[in-house]
């Protein structure tokens, strides 16, 4: 939830209720306290968000917590990391379940509401990935890419009824994850952390710095804002210059 | 098969042998049919390329046959129309697992074999829809993008082998099915069939006439060519302009 | 002055001194009125941006004026319509004069500073014709889409000195110049106002509402902010969904 | 004319009689010998395509030479690298005038013509940096990624009429010119002439071999055939899957 804290504090100090998912054994915790810190209303489930059940509930969680949903982020996600002749068939599968099917179900269940309140705002975490590709990443790539695909579906569809969708591609954001990677990457390389990062970590953006989570979540709140209703069914990526050159 | 046969020709015309895979009852004389033709050896099999096995029966069945995999094309898809909060999810998980997944399956079941004799070319027919969007294809756009996303990947990976991928993303082309919709779309419309091509089928392309499959065909051993080493990991599109505005 | 009137607005509500350049007679008095209302120093030039020389004088007279320039803004832009075969050759080299020329001037005039003080922010008002093509506007889509390349190239060298480069792709804003086409239109076309905007101006955006001013200010202000060093070499659209489909 | 030698045998060998441009003194030599390799007339000029004049001039005297154009391919270019700040104004304003502004001179000379034939094909050699930029190359980024726009909107004018434009995007070709920056390369950085190709050269291609000549004239050849009609607007890449990382 660490990326997905991120978005949820930046919408809480905007002001927003906001209902988490995770499987987080502390995810009620850490729904209350954001809740408490900036004076919202949040709440915690743990749907199984592979598959179309799952998602459904979700939502429906969310309509009997809070009677309405104005914006909905799609943010979970993994990734596996092999050549692809040796890709775990059921790894491929959880991310195409996780990085995919997620997005398209959950959006399934809530499009219908958010048409006819007139309003939405969809946003789907999807990557530079979901427009450039990296090695050995084979299930990530396809599902990233095939998020982006979507989006502009979703943006078209829901143009006449003030429903957007629009898709965030960071590049690497520097969540507690990542400083684990950092760490294990220079000893591996023999180098020093800050080597590992601009030489191996970043090697791909011509900014040698991390995205920081917030800016992630000031674009997050920038797409979901009343006066939006015209930014729609395209990619913002925040990538320190990797997908230009 | 009408696509596929299309681009059977091209291959058979260029010299070289080939199996065909499909669910036509016919499916083994079409190919003997094309076989008897050009002069070459081909052959049929109906393998279920939406599931792994599948996949890897189908290239097992192809080396059994010919000792040797030089190109793969993965042309496979379905195609299914509903507003996003309608689509039925057996839809969506049919369209998942022919258009994209099937692509990952017979690819990965090829690739090791492709790395080692240090020759491969795979074509991945994509889509306009790869790139684009339109309303109500939801499944089918999300999985033409991920085809693009995982042709990339299988270029990285293959470019130190001369095994390369790309993606052929066509538009409108003219096989027998799209000629029935004409006749049905001109029916539903009250039009002459000229105008149902122009105003309805090809509104997003600025050249109103079909792709031929001979062109398709034509790019995709392009492509195969012993030549085309450095050909890899992009999308060559044939659309009239609709991409381009 | 109009989309560069919102833009600077939105920096001077955010607590920025201004400089504005244009060929306004009352070019001063609107400079004027807004450091007037937001506090905030402003002055007025009326370089030649066309040219080299414009470009460094306007530099020259920001660094009298205020010392230090963190925030660079190309907008200045002119538009003409016409087949290519009957373009006027003065029209096309005045777009690619003022379209891309003054860019490059303007930004390599500021660049090495930029560079030296470890800080800077450029921003280019591209189109979403700097992605997608209309018919007749051969000068302006070459020129928009000469600024998307050259954004990224500055992004790239800008990226070791916090130095970066974005374009922001509008489609249609609502200034007072689009109101009049308005009214043209619909004259022209015997079409109330709506229809107008809907089925002309609108056309080929799925929303059919512009994108507001002042959302365009805002994804300015957001790049331009110092936690925005890794956002770089990338375009930011905000298009109706123009180019998703 | 080395890459442009390529190009022109690729349609001496496909029955076109060619036209030559440019600044060689042994000109008409080359082109007499292209000529009577294949049996196809041929003639020379070195018109300045800098200058409206010069592409007028050009297209003047193919139609007096020949009698009728059906295709056209832009290909002059030159290239410059230099920080930005430091970039030699004379230096930008060439590579706008022979990159970008030769491409619209001749285009739009050759245009109405074509129209009226309802047959015509032109040609635009963009680059990979047409696509994506390298640090330094600010002029020649902007003036690619330019031909890549103008070539859009040339394929829509075009689209009613049979006359298509494309632009193809080459990686690094193997021409004498890049043969002679090998050498060069691996001296100055004390490398084998291999390894300069793999790491400095190719760098950003995952294919570490140059695109041949070859392929670019097939390509070239495939865009102008007579059954390429919905071919148009796009671009065509071979560069060792740069774009695709």
């Amino acid at each position: 939830m660490e990326l997905g804290l991120g978005i949820a504090e930046a919408f809480a100090k905007n002001g927003d209720h906001i209902i988490f998912n995770g499987l987080e054994e502390n995810g009620s915790e850490i729904a209350e306290n954001i809740g408490k810190k900036y004076g919202m209303k949040t709440a915690f489930r743990n749907s199984n968000l592979m598959t179309a059940e799952g998602g459904q509930d979700l939502i429906d969680f969310a309509y009997r917590e809070f009677g309405r949903i104005d914006i909905w982020v799609n943010n979970a996600g993994i990734q596996y990391v092999s050549p692809v002749e040796d890709f775990p068939l059921e790894k491929y599968e959880q991310i195409i379940a996780l990085n995919i099917n997620s997005v398209f179900y959950a959006s399934r269940a809530v499009f219908r509401q958010m048409k006819e309140q007139r309003f939405g705002r969809i946003i789907n975490i999807s990557s530079v990935h979901g427009l450039r590709a990296s090695e050995f990443k084979s299930a990530y790539v396809t599902a990233k890419h095939g998020v982006v695909g979507l989006t502009k579906v979703l943006a078209l569809e829901g143009a006449p009824y003030n429903v957007t969708c629009n898709a965030v591609c960071p590049g690497y954001v520097k969540t507690p994850l990542v400083e684990g990677q950092i760490k294990d990457q220079a000893k591996a390389d023999g180098m020093s952390e800050n080597e590992a990062v601009e030489k191996v970590m970043l090697k791909k953006q011509a900014v040698k710095s991390f995205v920081p989570v917030e800016k992630l979540g000031e674009i997050v709140v920038f797409l979901s804002a009343e006066n939006a209703t015209s930014v729609t069914g395209t990619t913002f990526t925040l990538d320190g210059a990797w997908t230009a050159q």
